[in-house]
């Protein structure tokens, strides 16, 4: 088939990953590839760094300042100062940190703003929060698909936790929208951006944000279970602190005091000591974003995802696929889910033809455009494995029915 | 000097370290020495589970239940069953869970119990759970060197939170006896065992402890930042929940509920997503202590530490030298520490001569002696080393005068 793609400006980034051969790799919304340069960097880490330098690497290697150099190498991409944001724990570690922060700034109101349907580490962090806070503290949920918050706030709500761009269908919120509405009612606003970051500009700074953590395992290649970041407007930072007072978010860790005493701003939510070889993978893998250009980026992330949905509509209707995710470019992320009575074994069968999706409970085939390194080939060649697997009806086949977990 | 050592039944274990040349190492109990086959090991980690196997190694290479596995190493180390145990985040985040989890099940009781001079992100964690608290939740010092704990336990005690072996003084407390007092007041015990894994026999579960948090990058040689373990009596564990409710602590992560259901037991204590490759450097460096005889270590250990300070007292008297380490066998830990108007460039002349302690402020030069790859010899080389340092004068040179922050 001779086809006519629109130009890839990101095409010399492709040869910056593995990927391995006989694969059209479409779930770096999961796990990115691994970046070649990262295992050289973790051999001269591990080898070098840990076995030679010892505890000087600890000031030599600049282990210890390695949360801040690592969240300033990320602050471009969420549109924040590089002093206002640093890289440490897991998503869902700091997703308490922030919640802790807000819900002392707003001690009068009670309830936590989530969503039904939010990746589960959000909502579980949430109620666990609510929980130990006992006194009236609750959870209240958006229900799904709702991307009007307005009518759920009201002046119990302390803080609001969403969701950029939705785990399962792609749904995008409207950062700075939602931002007002739940600073107009005088709430505080929590923005995961798993699945924004890297994928598309995010504007945190200019969309007044207070505070917000993301994955850099997915489209930021970091490597399986990198740490996560957490950003925290530097006027709210001040004002607050997180309960996960760790000792490196001291402003003086090393005097040892009896008494913790808050870092300046973003560097209070350090917790404890940095694991540094996923730090350092992570380290080394952001400096291919460095001359990224963010809006191209997103153009071509659009560009994907219009042409995924275009070819499936083309050649596998009749098939009862039902697209979930928005059309219109505004509400729409950077993966495509189908739902898909038979979605399991579908993404099974694609699997075993190269072709790496992921299934997403019930229904959900997922299937992610990482506009660094996907391409539009790989698209029309993941689109025509799925027509055939459908028409020959393959995925029937046994083994590609059991269920095995899959992140 | 012709000197007839102790046998050393673990001298067959120095080679499976990398040792650089030129090195007395006694800051094992800081950052513990890279073991030999963790390099090759994370070249496989990252080039073929993550580089090849993507999204699959989740399942395939064993990365979802690498908590549990790496617990289960640690296991008879500190002498809980296999199932008890699992490791992820940093000891300070395992604290938090800790304390969250204990102050659930004494909701009538207000007092964590600490240490004034505790290492420092012990006394900050459990001021962040109070602060978070608030409602009276308050944090009680015991006094420095306070090791019976009695006088400051009563019916407002709800935890009490406790470093088997001090970072500083290396002062043991008798876990048995100090579990036992805690429990007769009806509070809840937390070990930190930072200090005292790898070092010697640990027996939580016979001494009936409630929770224990432990550091891996010391003792267990994990690497810099090494992921933490958690342990909880499965009977505890049972009847409470931990703040820190992330995903993969859920008894069915990927049913992605809206609402959380802890795991089983101590599997409730996984919050996100595990930090893979720090996780993978440590399952390596565990391999090490499949068949090490923990009395053994311990018995060297202790002829180590006697050995160094019998030869402090015999060839540095008249310095103004204070061992602030107790003599006594069954108060001491791996390391001995040493008070000196001079700690800092002492130290750091050590330093220049190859031989590595640490400096603790505000006075003390701390030596540790892992007992699995410190040699006699080093012992007696480390001591006329500093012998020597202290003879000439050499620390008042301005090079070891400028203080830089170490772990």
């Amino acid at each position: 088939m001779n086809r006519i793609f629109p130009t890839d400006p990101f095409s010399a980034y492709r040869q910056f990953f593995h990927l391995p051969s006989n694969t059209i790799y479409l779930d770096g919304n999961s796990l990115g590839l691994l970046p070649k340069a990262v295992a050289d960097r973790l051999q001269y880490v591990i080898k070098e760094e840990w076995g030679v330098g010892l505890i000087s690497s600890w000031n030599q290697a600049g282990w210890m300042e390695l949360p801040q150099r690592v969240g300033a190498q990320i602050a471009r991409l969420v549109g924040v100062e590089p002093a206002d944001i640093v890289v440490g724990d897991s998503t869902s570690v700091n997703l308490f940190k922030c919640l802790g922060a807000a819900v002392q700034l707003r001690p009068q109101r009670r309830v936590i703003l989530a969503e039904t349907d939010n990746f589960s580490t959000d909502t579980y962090m949430a109620e666990g929060m609510a929980k130990l806070l006992g006194n009236g503290y609750q959870v209240r949920y958006l229900p799904p698909n709702t991307f009007d918050v307005r009518p759920y706030l009201d002046e119990t709500v302390a803080v609001a936790l969403l969701t950029h761009v939705h785990y399962k269908t792609a749904a995008k919120f409207d950062m700075k929208q939602v931002t007002q509405d739940v600073h107009d009612c005088g709430a505080l606003m929590i923005w995961d951006l798993s699945h924004s970051t890297g994928a598309m500009p995010v504007q945190l700074a200019a969309c007044q944000a207070d505070f917000a953590v993301g994955c850099t395992y997915k489209y930021l290649n970091g490597g399986p279970g990198s740490p996560a970041f957490v950003y925290a407007s530097p006027t709210i930072a001040e004002q607050t602190w997180q309960p996960l007072s760790g000792w490196l978010g001291h402003q003086a860790p090393f005097a040892f005091e009896t008494h913790y005493r808050p870092n300046t701003a973003i560097l209070r939510f350090i917790a404890g000591t940095p694991h540094i070889l996923s730090l350092s993978a992570l380290h080394e893998s952001l400096k291919i974003w460095e001359q990224v250009d963010l809006d191209a980026l997103r153009e071509k992330s659009l560009a994907l995802t219009d042409l995924f949905i275009q070819l499936l509509e083309q050649t596998c209707d009749g098939y009862g696929l039902e697209i979930v995710t928005p059309r219109s470019h505004e509400q729409r992320g950077s993966h495509v889910s189908v739902a898909f009575e038979h979605a399991y074994p579908v993404v099974q069968a694609l699997i075993a033809r190269g072709v790496i999706g992921d299934f997403r409970a019930p229904n959900i085939m997922r299937f992610g455009f990482a506009p660094l390194y996907v391409s539009f080939q790989d698209v029309v060649e993941a689109v025509a494995h799925l027509q055939d697997v459908l028409a020959s009806h393959e995925y029937l086949a046994p083994q590609f029915q059991t269920r095995k977990s899959v992140t």
